[in-house]
């Protein structure tokens, strides 16, 4: 059951969402045959978060469209990753904070054993703060589930 | 107030935290002549993860032994690294679980003016999972405060 | 002080959420002289999930209009029930989900000490998920307070 | 990817945690061909209560024992459940609360659709108070996740 | 239903717990002719300053002994405080960190209305820290629930 | 690093928060030559209990109106004080309750090292409770940090 070294699915995430330039990042993960997609979101408004990653999943074919399952564990992958952002209100404006997030979601099989399968990662950062430009500071979330 | 994009605190830690050779991240740290240490921690018990960091802050000089009001700023920065962690509850053996862990402290002037001063990252990356060999997953955390 | 098995006030109250046919269940609460109502809310508000329960609640005398008391009584039952349905944060719309819910309302004396007074249980049930038809799981929650 | 009537995974297992004799709704969830098992357990340790619902369901093969994604599965399972059990802080002991609770987990299909596959759903009903016999309340939780 | 100003209980109980010279807060609640008790905890442990406040309460007759009704009141009156003092995570060992609280129990009836009835206030006040004298700061916390 | 007995800044700032005449406080903290200000704020928002305190802060130079650290430090405080507020979710409006509440913040250097600087206290104290007059009862919340 252990974790291949290589296929540490939520580093691949997470180096890919820290990356200035991408494209070394991309080449490992397609080198894996895996599946990827990245984005940027900014809202004061969690939904819209919420809404964008699920969006680029879909539009890039990270889960089947209509296949409940699928839509719920990267539901959970994102919540997940949103506490790391949050830090323990899952709440933007509401409590008078923004984001702009970079977003990377990756699909893979990060264990050695095929009955594994697959597994969801999204990485999450960016900078949080008063909807003031500049008054912020970075933010980083990661989140796993199986698929 | 802007941030430096050399100067990403949180993205140092943790890329520190996620490489499998620190030497080059340890090197750019350095050439800002900024404060850093890194470990490890294994454990059922949040309160050892907390303590171990706070140990390694002390003995290599990221906080001042004596004053309060570093050590107040670690601890709110260690906890919101392990909201990232726990992902709802910061609870790890009380819900059969355990992590193992690498940590990434860095402490240095994110912002271009000077008056934003020092501020601390703490970068948190290893496994989550029950409390047997293989069944855990990765997870990640990062918190950020003004020191 | 224990609880008195047919007095049961949670479990009446999930049954009857539960019931594709209230009527049995409704026979049993009312041999026991008991108060009880039932409906229906969906909403991506929290709020109004709220709102609803409230207002069945005063039409039916569960809780007198007018008494502080009863209300505030009332608000934290409903609160403990909404913890079991959102399991995490209590928010629907503002993380991108939805509920579809029933909810029963009971109050009677479940103990048998007539100094144990009377207590209220308020039983939601139905489905949460994206605000997309099929799109979601079924979901539950039990709230129990004195009054 | 409606949920079928006669398959909602989470009202199979709360009306058999609630049944005060079982035999009936194990017959309808034998109908199903889906499996099953239900068990009591009491503790002022939340941890007992994870383990002894994993114990129960690797005994009863509701879980494969050796592939970490089904542990997974029924990990979360069995937290969102106890949000509802606790309601705000996932913890008993170390806030001076005790739980007697029953469990029942099943594994089914609920959707109509192939393509959604099994989920399990554990759900959990017992009493909730301070370690003294008769000072305690009803208490109920239910977790639902694709497996 | 309006609350009187010589009646806020949460003042009260919250200046009795601030005083140096407890006796003049004292004096003005004996003259409302309500039940007050004062105490001290320190602890890691969240459990033992529960055990401590609801010890005192019964001790000073605030709550009837042997009546669950009382007792369940008394525990979310004390919850409630203890969100104020935690800030987050109902946690205090298990986190790295200690308190030293005064505590104030008032036993009342706030409100104009006879039929709003009495209501129980806590208050705490002290330190919550590192477990290192010094490295702490002040932390209050207020509950308030009718009885 | 103790706290000095006359300088214990959350204690200035509750009592401040709960004066029915503020000018003996007021005397007290100008007697220690440390900065404050107090103010009233009404809403179902929280968002708008933050920009109230935060407006206040900036308006009576309690934080330097363009230091990034400063308004973080703030921010933080008043989070802390909502935790006491809301005791649980940190919402309002969006779970149908509202509030009605005077705070102070306070800014001073409260141990008697000089090396510990200055510290932020933000006291807030009100009524919450269902947006009708009346069905409310009192809150209050205290938050401490460095700035």
């Amino acid at each position: 059951m252990a974790l291949r070294k290589e296929h540490r699915i939520g580093r691949h995430a997470t180096l890919l969402v820290l990356a200035d330039d991408e494209s070394e990042q991309q080449a490992l993960i397609n080198g894996l045959e895996w599946k990827w997609c990245s984005g940027k979101v900014g809202s004061m408004e969690a939904q819209k978060v919420v809404a964008a990653i699920e969006t680029a999943a879909k539009q890039h074919g990270l889960i089947q469209n209509d296949v409940y399952r699928e839509a719920h564990a990267l539901y959970h992958t994102i919540m997940e990753a949103l506490h790391g952002i949050t830090r323990g209100q899952m709440q933007l404006g509401s409590i008078l904070r923004t984001v702009g997030l970079r977003f990377a979601i990756v699909r893979g099989n990060p264990y050695e054993s095929e009955a594994e399968g697959e597994w969801l990662a999204v990485a999450l950062y960016g900078t949080i703060g008063a909807p003031v430009k500049g008054l912020e500071h970075e933010t980083l979330g990661l989140g796993i589930n199986h698929i």
